[in-house]
């Protein structure tokens, strides 16, 4: 099913961990005119790009509490249930990174720590489409809750009668979500972005879309609101040894693949008895998909690798820096520190991705396409800034004043040496 | 000196948290043709630009070790003694922001946590021209070496004899940094982004510059190479009461807008007396200083703002969200929980702005321009990613697998349920 290659030199892992070329958005100028006209004519222009290009009439308002409300009534109690449990896990995990204050003398008489705030106002978009993301309103409306974010707006577009799926008005609202807005695409990030009349501007927009939210999230970027991560294709790498269990590494290989035909998926292993024992059972297993066509054509950007220990797996994966990274190998926490790059990391056998997408408390919006190497995945981080305090006693200016003194004249600016002269000699004085 | 503007309407806020307008730069279309030219031709085209722009002759090298090792033997001792003082306090500090593991249960048998990893390959841009900009080495080059990068480079034109101020040398080979690049501008930061047969393609580049710089900063972007933070004009914003000393507030202020014309510094105040004073000091103080033209165009762009408590000062401070924020207040302290937005905060008399800029201990890569309503300044974070891991056991799976399943089939990802299915299945049959 998948291509293999056996013991690559490592001159050609360069070419290796490239992912299949993405073809670079033309949006940006139509996105940049969508930017402009919101800036122009506000929501009267909001309405004419969603009438435009959904088809749907604009409500101008957020939609009203009782349709959040109503929304448990559509739905079964298991899945209810689902999601609840998956909430209280991705609350308990994000709750537990916030940060208690560390103060710091580092010189006597003054004093140096940093505080976490909220970001203040916060947008979340969801995509619409047929599968309604409402997990991804779990993992980017929780941690905004917990760090206290005062107003938290999601935008997401209706279907053609105007509807949101009660799946993620449900979310929204166990989650505290009280202003959603059924509008899409590159008109909804503009207006988030900019602000209208009916929407408010926000600090940071987070959120997956297609390539039109991706372009107008970097348009956004421009006009100085800051967003989650750069976007990508989903990816996952499963290093295996003979301790796994074929079927299951299929069907974790499997369930990335099936997120769309630009999906990557990668296979590592030191043995070639478990490279064809994937290969067969990703035979069997594919025939029973409901997604075949995507699926298939993500497998065919897809590889197996051979080489000759778990080590030489992990220096591979760590330069490719897979969103999610999956370790099927014996003792696989033993490994935990030779790992460098990577998303989100599953290990052994029960670990499976999608519990990770879903369940177990770790948030599923990651970097993707090699982000991994600079960029961290969501976590309560993304929505506060940390603010760094300095308190500085008359002794501590007479410790460390002269060092400024010099300093600040080293790189000729002299006022600055002077904020600290002239508190010197005041001090000499007295 | 500066303008007075006496209780402002709330709806006027808005219009007086606007930064002067800097003139969006038309720099993009050539920078993105040097990324261009370079990606081509790698070294030799950055030897072209450094010809063009520079007029220096690029080496297809770093300096030699013993450049680094001799350039102390051109400073004074007090000069040196005062560097390593700002390195001692700002590594404490910024060791002390190393995080620990925190393993969570989020269910039985479900353990999530997070690890920080070292960005590996970092790129640091330190500006030439007539002041060198030693501190910014320090405040980059310190947390990069605590956090354990394994690859840092440094850029930084050379003057036309094609020298490296020894300050900038002498700061890079105290902090540990041992690769540094005579060369500067567009083509430093591109030949980082793309790498080139002399320099290192880095994964993150750090550095304040000019609108060349920061043109290129945001192509590097485009790129997939991750920076420090969007860049502004300095500011500082200070709120001061009768218990404040109008003669540190003035020489504050002047420290301030010495850094450009562009430069903004903001007085607020619950006592027109107080304003009267500092404005009063800030005209003799103006008299004395070497940088007058450019320091009296920041003060043009600058204004006292009277309001009736301290506390409307600080609503206001926090809708400005200023990068410096000095509070020369009675019991400043008090006063935090009120904080949300600002780059650092200087607390009391003593705690003058440049004490932050170049010793203290805090970071002095700060959020501008509005930005810090939304971005954290420079820290030990920022040179790391925080990785998560989460390991399941068949217990756990026992406890979310139906979760997961039912959420994964409601989100119309079969694949996502299978990989917990066919787990399930093999328990319940063994």
């Amino acid at each position: 099913m998948i291509k293999t290659i056996s013991y690559p030199e490592e001159s050609q892992w360069t070419m290796l961990v490239q992912r299949p070329a993405v073809k670079q958005s033309d949006l940006f100028e139509v996105a940049e005119n969508i930017f402009k006209d919101i800036q122009l004519d506000g929501d009267k222009a909001v309405s004419k790009y969603s009438q435009k290009f959904d088809g749907i009439h604009y409500n101008f308002s957020p939609l009203g509490l009782n349709i959040l409300e109503e929304a448990e009534n559509k739905l079964t109690d298991s899945l209810k249930e689902s999601i609840k449990k998956a909430h209280q896990n991705i609350y308990k995990f994000h709750a537990a990174q916030a940060e208690s204050i560390n103060k710091i003398e580092t010189t006597p008489g003054i004093t140096c720590w940093r505080e976490s705030r909220a970001i203040e106002k916060i947008g979340i978009y969801i995509p619409g489409g047929s599968a309604p993301l409402f997990s991804t309103v779990l993992m980017l409306g929780i941690p905004a809750l917990i760090a206290g974010c005062k107003e938290i707006i999601l935008c997401t577009p209706p279907d053609k009668n105007g509807e949101i799926n009660p799946l993620i008005l449900f979310a929204a609202h166990l989650v505290g979500i009280t202003k959603v807005y059924a509008v899409g695409g590159i008109q909804a990030i503009a207006a988030m972005s900019l602000g209208t009349e009916s929407i408010l501007k926000v600090d940071k927009i987070f959120g997956p879309g297609n390539q039109y939210v991706t372009a107008a999230k970097q348009i956004a970027q421009l006009y100085g609101t800051a967003i989650d991560m750069p976007a990508g294709p989903s990816e996952v790498l499963i290093i295996a040894d003979k301790t796994c269990e074929p079927e299951f590494v299929a069907a974790d290989l499997l369930s990335q693949a099936e997120h769309g035909p630009d999906s990557q998926v990668i296979l590592l292993s030191d043995s070639s008895n478990v490279i064809e024992n994937v290969n067969s059972a990703l035979g069997k297993q594919f025939e029973e998909l409901s997604r075949k066509e995507l699926t298939k054509k993500a497998l065919q950007n897809s590889k197996a690798i051979l080489f000759e220990s778990i080590d030489e797996c992990i220096d591979f994966s760590n330069q490719y820096a897979p969103e999610h990274l999956v370790l099927t190998i014996r003792n696989a926490e033993d490994k935990i520190g030779r790992i460098q790059n990577a998303g989100s990391v599953f290990l052994g056998n029960y670990s499976c991705e999608s519990v990770g997408d879903y369940a177990s408390g770790t948030n599923h919006t990651l970097p993707t396409n090699g982000f991994a190497r600079s960029y961290s995945g969501v976590s309560l981080d993304s929505f506060v800034k940390k603010i760094t305090f300095q308190s500085v006693s008359s002794e501590g200016l007479k410790n460390i004043g002269t060092a400024v003194e010099v300093m600040a004249e080293a790189e000729q600016l002299l006022a600055h040496k002077n904020a600290v002269t002239i508190r010197l000699n005041k001090m000499n004085k007295s």
